[in-house]
């Protein structure tokens, strides 16, 4: 089994993916938001690229009668008329998302599975699901593309830190596993920080910008390890269900 | 000033070098050997893409009564019809280079120097000479990307080992040095792996084709940090001289 990373959405051309198990990871906040309203009673996710988009959607399933839940975020903060933010917070113990469908348009994260699109099957992955998409991954039994949905298409370190713990896992479960330069290495960078993440992520913008906008429990909650069993998957109609 | 690393030529985008100092490295083994043939007599080298390119140039040289070097290699293999190969030994204490131009064609740190095209300065950096390419760049005073020409736009560890030592030696000169995340990152990767890089190295996929191919005098050369002084440049001929 070949374990590879890439870095960003602009990384993951359709040849690094292409008929392989795809994990995408977006741990500041996209895919820990989506584990986290599925796990709360959101029955689908619809992610879109853009707000119009969104609303379009929104539209036209309200000509429907059926209502949505709009939710994401634009430089971290809500969008404005859109029902929820990008707090995975948002999500729990919320009563009115019971089976309900979400449209929502992250700048990194939506980008990043699109990106993915020629792939044997893609689940949605965070600190918070780490173990439990591994073990399925393990299952599926294909090669692995473990993609950090990064900033702006540039390296984060904490997408970085989730894939490198990731590929430990791979590595630990499957013991033969052969990994790329790139997995080798971000595996040996969580290794350096997995005793003190936040150390390592003190030094990182993404960090700094949420912990600057009042942020710090979203963080300490995405930054939890494996405490969800639930892997969300793409649907051929595109929908993360899960 | 800034301190930014791009893994690969392709992650190498005009805005991330844009009127920035940049180094292109390509530690195994294009920037090694430019920077071992300019010290032992060679002129200047004129880097091109393709086979073709290098030969229909060697004619019009030729046809002047110029008599040129050509050099360089495909899958770390001389090119049929060249008359050197990849290896920095084939540069060294050879009279006959004296003076004289040199076509140089390899896969990626020739890529890497044509997606640099839109900085302020482009030096060849290699271990060898990592130190004296960081003065200089101290002395441009601009902020900098550290360019890792990769393999087939992959990340390649021995790049990575010689960008993070680059970007060490300039948090060290600088004293506040902004680096991204990535250059973090890829600085704390070459802190574990600086006492042993071969340690690393093992696992690497580009460092075992070359042992395999037999060159591990090359690759214990190349892995020698700061022995020269020389800081070759891309001059506006887009040759490189120095």
């Amino acid at each position: 089994m070949k374990i590879d990373i890439t870095i960003s959405a602009a990384d993951t051309t359709p040849e690094r993916v292409a008929d392989r198990s795809v994990a995408v990871i977006d741990v500041f906040r996209a895919t820990s938001v989506m584990i986290t309203a599925l796990e709360h009673g959101i029955q689908r996710i619809i992610p879109v690229i853009t707000i119009e988009e969104a609303e379009n959607l929104r539209s036209q399933y309200m000509a429907l009668g059926e209502e949505v839940i709009t939710g994401g975020e634009r430089n971290a903060l809500k969008i404005p008329g859109f029902d929820k933010d990008n707090s995975p917070h948002s999500y729990m113990n919320n009563m009115e998302l019971e089976g309900k469908t979400m449209i929502m348009t992250t700048t990194n994260g939506t980008r990043a599975v699109n990106a993915s699109r020629s792939a044997h099957a893609i689940y949605i992955a965070a600190m918070l699901n780490y173990r439990a998409v591994c073990s399925q991954m393990m299952t599926d039994n294909r090669d692995i593309t473990l993609v950090c949905s990064g900033r702006e298409n540039k390296f984060t370190l904490e997408d970085a830190l989730c894939a490198g713990l990731m590929a430990d896992e791979l590595l630990l479960q499957t013991g033969n596993a052969e990994l790329s330069d790139i997995a080798w290495s971000i595996r040996d960078l969580y290794l350096l920080y997995q005793k003190d993440m936040k150390q390592g992520l003190k030094r990182s913008r993404h960090y700094n910008d949420l912990m600057q906008l009042g942020f710090d429990y979203d963080i300490d909650y995405c930054l939890q390890r494996g405490i969800s069993d639930r892997v969300p998957w793409v649907n051929q109609q595109f929908q993360i269900v899960g």
